[in-house]
């Protein structure tokens, strides 16, 4: 590995011209052991942001930086277990209740996940809303919650991924973050780590999206699932809406009183399709199913109360209070809550649905800054949504307010800011847009 | 200046948006005082060389590294004051012969020069050859020389331009060597310096040119050219042949006795004439001439011995034996001469005259490092030189050896590889392309 020409692989990259396998790898290595100096990694970020990379080379590079650190393979101790990511959104609860509705139908699902950042929701700190739970795991206790509940979402662990962390922290200061294929490596080297034997990729697309574009949404869809060819896990996508909140909570107690409704098989309609779409192919991808035994067996572990069952254990594995199912109480509650009324009649035409996430997240619901302190309490309930018709003087929101203070009228404009209304419905859009292997 | 975003300026270029001024002064201030790491200069070094740069950027770029250092404004001390710059070639001793040549008629010159690196001979290196020859002036020596000799050449001094020598380094270590707008600033930073009235650029094109090919010549002398632009150095450019050597001699001792020989009246035709044409174009850009009398005057200078004399003023101002001019043999003598012979009738159709120029450094005359010693007696003597018709046998060239040794045939043999031959003469080139302003 001595002999990489850092300087050839810098100039190739400059020129546009692919790197080899054992160069990029090589580079990789090198610069984790620290070996390579910062200013090489960032001129190479550089040029591969601007150049782009093949698929080929994106899935080196995914896998050089998911072998710089832990990997758990274990789809080699498990026939069959399941992992799921989303690109994230704003009332993005689909993992909360995906996880024990799968596991209730004999799927075993595990993640390693990321808190939230920038306007979208943290899948991590939604479970951090029950009273005691427990999002860091060391891989002896993420083990044994798949043993007894079949189901699993922690914290990435320190182990995982280190050239990742450490081109990460270098891409944030060298404007290189929006880049496919280094996003791409990113997110795969770290989901790859736990070694899952499926891993379905919920790609987000619209107003509310990382991708805000359909044609981006898609191209990073296709550029995950190529990252991970020959990595041993098999992995498919779908392109969801989030041209819109999915739900009407978006917040974290919030949602997982929502997350809690829908596995009682009383959850709004949008977040159960685009769950469901998720939980078919995973049960399909286990080899066990076709999509109508899958639907099914969901069914069945919806309507016999396994799943809310499966959601207690669950809980109760990672040191949370179950009884929290049962009684929404026990959850961070709101101290203010603030109605949003409709300024007009007629039909609410559309939400911005990044504005919409920056708004709950300054209500403290989410973090500006990695350090920031979440309040659980806080969120929003969109109890009218894009499409629905609504009178004037209706309440279309609630504001909830947990520890922060917020004057009534002023965050009301604020709301209304991002909410349009009009005198027809807006164009129906799909809930799942596009299935991609 | 303190507001500087770095990363939003590393954005943008990213996306291959153009910088504000304000922006690449500050970043150059900042980084030259260690303010700014090298993994953000390499990051904007990389977005520079792929996504390049407007011309004002590139101006910009230019007169902030130009800044980081000392600025002599030479121009304020003289009337008029003239610069000259090659971007190097194989035998181009133009600016030995040019420079008491337009002395003699009055025009002052100075320049702060490199030495050889790569293929091409160094000016500093020739003059070097000559005994006791100081090219390390101070600044008040420098003036000193334009005061008793009106002409002068010196290395550029530590203070100058340190912008320049900390992103060189960067650059040569993250594979940004070859980029328009950096090679532009790198060099005319450096160049403008000194401050002169005028700079005249002789761009080189052709097979031992730094820019082989026409269109890259001519990019390089416009970005040169643009650079300069608010500097108050008024810049022209002659593009010029190197597509083959320049005159017989290449080394150094050697192409000192062909710049004293230019200076008797007795040199190669084509050195005359590509240095008369840029003496033309300083002499015009003095105010003091047209074309007309411009050449008049140099011929003058010429038949009369006073560009002779000058040059012996020239070297004994730096020091150097100035006796040299009169007696050749005071230079360092080559110790073997080893002839090579036409191995066949016919024309010499093409010198490759990159390879010519690495043949000269590898017999000690030029550095393949920057702490290679310089082998002042060893060099060729192209006596027979592209268009040239030969006889089988014919001597077409002398290799001189100094202290290094040599197998004769092998050497022969390395040479005439670079040299080609054929029934008809090649299509005649110009010596003097395009004059840009």
């Amino acid at each position: 590995m001595a002999d990489l020409n850092v300087y050839e692989v810098l100039n190739r990259k400059r020129r546009g011209a692919p790197l080899e396998p054992r160069e990029i790898e090589t580079f990789i290595d090198r610069y984790t052991r620290g070996e390579i100096p910062d200013y090489q990694m960032s001129a190479l970020l550089m040029g591969v942001a601007i150049n782009g990379m093949t698929a080929e080379e994106m899935a080196t590079l995914t896998q050089a930086m998911l072998r710089s650190g832990e990997q758990w393979h274990l789809r080699d101790q498990y026939d069959f277990i399941a992992d799921k990511h989303s690109t994230g959104g704003v009332g993005d609860k689909v993992s909360l209740v995906l996880s024990p509705w799968v596991a209730a139908c004999g799927v075993k699902i595990g993640m390693l996940s990321g808190r939230g950042l920038g306007h979208t929701g943290g899948t991590l700190d939604k479970l951090e809303a029950i009273p005691r739970f427990n999002a860091r795991m060391s891989r002896q206790d993420f083990e044994r919650a798949i043993a007894d509940a079949g189901c699993v979402i922690s914290t990435s662990t320190e182990g995982i991924a280190p050239a990742d962390k450490k081109i990460y922290a270098l891409r944030d200061v060298t404007g290189t973050v929006e880049s496919l294929p280094l996003i791409t490596a990113s997110i795969m080297s770290k989901k790859l780590a736990m070694g899952a034997s499926a891993l379905i990729l919920d790609v987000k697309t619209g107003s509310g999206a990382f991708m805000r574009k359909y044609q981006d949404s898609k191209a990073l869809a296709q550029s995950l699932i190529a990252a991970a060819h020959g990595s041993g896990t098999r992995v498919e996508a779908l392109i969801t809406d989030m041209d819109r909140p999915l739900g009407i909570a978006a917040g974290n107690a919030n949602e997982i009183i929502e997350t809690i409704d829908c596995l009682k098989g009383r959850g709004p309609e949008d977040v159960m399709e685009v769950t469901r779409a998720q939980a078919v192919r995973l049960m399909v991808m286990s080899g066990r199913h076709d999509e109508t035994s899958a639907g099914a067996a969901l069914d069945d572990a919806l309507t016999s109360g396994r799943a809310l069952e499966q959601a207690r254990k669950w809980i109760a594995a990672q040191d949370g209070d179950a009884a929290v199912v049962d009684d929404y109480s026990l959850l961070p509650q709101p101290t203010t809550t603030i109605e949003v009324k409709a300024p007009r009649s007629g039909f609410i035409t559309a939400i911005d649905t990044y504005q919409a996430g920056m708004f709950t997240v300054d209500l403290g619901a989410g973090r500006k800054k990695a350090d920031d302190q979440i309040d659980y309490a806080a969120g929003v309930m969109f109890d009218r949504r894009t499409g629905d018709e609504v009178k004037s003087g209706d309440v279309i929101a609630r504001i909830q307010l947990g520890t922060g203070k917020r004057d009534a009228d002023e965050t009301r404009a604020r709301f209304l800011a991002f909410v349009e209304f009009g005198d027809a419905p807006p164009e129906k859009r799909p809930l799942v847009h596009e299935h991609l292997t």
